[in-house]
């Protein structure tokens, strides 16, 4: 009998092309290395689909994604064995069984993102591959302030590439908040949805009016006319982590 | 004119083989980068010394260093020429023209160490080279708690290794705090001075006093009896960060 399982993953996206399987094999992503994984312990090939796609780069806390599989195994034996099999930049830290028409990506509600920026004059020995690196200071309480014009329901089409395949451009952001501890400045969202590269075009965005190069009615401008050539840059991808996926509605049958 | 140079220096240990330069010239070195790099800006073979010589894998945040150079130059054009020419995993974060009897390592009246331990069953896929795994459950209320008998100024022989080259083993930690954020237990230590791997056998045998394995007057028995011996294990080098050293005596004439 065929069970889905839920899975919630930790990874570093320094080592991976993406979450998602590429057409040519030979390319590490996070998706190959937890059905690699997965094989190994099961002989299944299994499809997993994930709750955000994250591109190249990008590195998840609390990512999810789900398959099913047929083979009868106990949750902590699907954990302990994935990881096993896994490279180090991933880890599973949660095994659920769930209920059969969960989807990780479909079922969920809202997701959480946040994005480090190490903010002083020079680099970060430390952080290189896990935070972006802006050199003048930001002011981030202007930031935090001017950023609460974009919580509520809106069309964020300024804030998504031409690239973005979603079917509608709108959204619902709950929240978003940016703080400072020492050098290091982070942006915490929550949304119903985000587009493709929302989160990086809205920080790049944020950025340059922290920086004093925007002026501080940009955002409502930007809602307005949803003209991606008015926003900020895309930031690259390193400051990037999937947070968490909210799903509200399904229930859990056994955890581990 | 000879000038004396300090430099405080961050560094990722994990792309090292420690501080110290090795008579095998083709081993990465912190001191080793910092050398060529002031080389190739100025044309002068410098001799770096550090408040402390940290082994292979140990990270720094704020460490010191200092040496002499007759080439005048622009502070600025220090930091900056060092940071073009250093590995990316080691970044000058502050230059400073002292006087002619500063010394990195003997002008030190006191420095502070942290070691940082990711606790919870799954290891991190963030952290792997920052932070060593405990799997088992740490009381840290406990571990601070009876961290505390080690404040004061006592003979930590049971706290060194056997090739330690200091002369007296007598020290005096001025603080000593274990704390808990989420999955992360940090150690947070300031001493006059430190034996060789001493926070690393501090870490170790408090982590065993945490995980219940110990009797809780274990700390007063090796301050005592000073007999390594009956200490805990030298945890791993990468949870262990050089944060700062003092030099209350000495005057900065220019910095930047």
């Amino acid at each position: 009998m065929t069970r889905r399982i839920r899975l919630t993953v930790e990874y570093d996206g320094a080592a991976f092309h993406g979450w998602q399987r590429q057409p040519q094999g030979d390319i590490a992503t996070v998706q190959d290395a937890i059905e690699k994984a997965i094989f190994k312990i099961t002989g299944e090939q299994v499809n997993t689909a994930a709750a955000g796609r994250t591109d190249a780069g990008v590195h998840a806390k609390g990512q999810v994604c789900h398959f099913d599989i047929e083979k009868d195994c106990e949750l902590v034996c699907f954990k302990d064995g994935i990881n096993r099999f896994t490279p180090y930049e991933v880890v599973i830290t949660k095994v659920q069984h769930v209920e059969d028409d969960f989807h990780a990506r479909f079922s969920a509600h809202a997701r959480e993102y946040e994005f480090l920026i190490f903010n002083r004059r020079e680099p970060s020995a430390l952080t290189r591959n896990h935070a972006i690196h802006i050199v003048q200071k930001l002011d981030v309480e202007k930031m935090h302030r001017i950023a609460q014009a974009l919580v509520g329901e809106h069309d964020y089409s300024a804030f998504r590439t031409s690239e973005c395949s979603a079917k509608s451009p709108v959204s619902h952001i709950e929240f978003i908040n940016i703080t400072r501890e020492g050098d290091m400045v982070k942006l915490h969202i929550k949304a119903t949805k985000f587009l493709h590269n929302m989160v990086r075009i809205i920080t790049g965005t944020l950025c340059e009016i922290g920086r004093d190069h925007r002026p501080e009615t940009l955002i409502a401008e930007l809602l307005e006319t949803k003209d991606r050539k008015k926003a900020g840059k895309t930031v690259p991808p390193q400051g990037l982590y999937f947070l968490k996926a909210y799903y509200p509605e399904y229930e859990i049958y056994d955890q581990c």
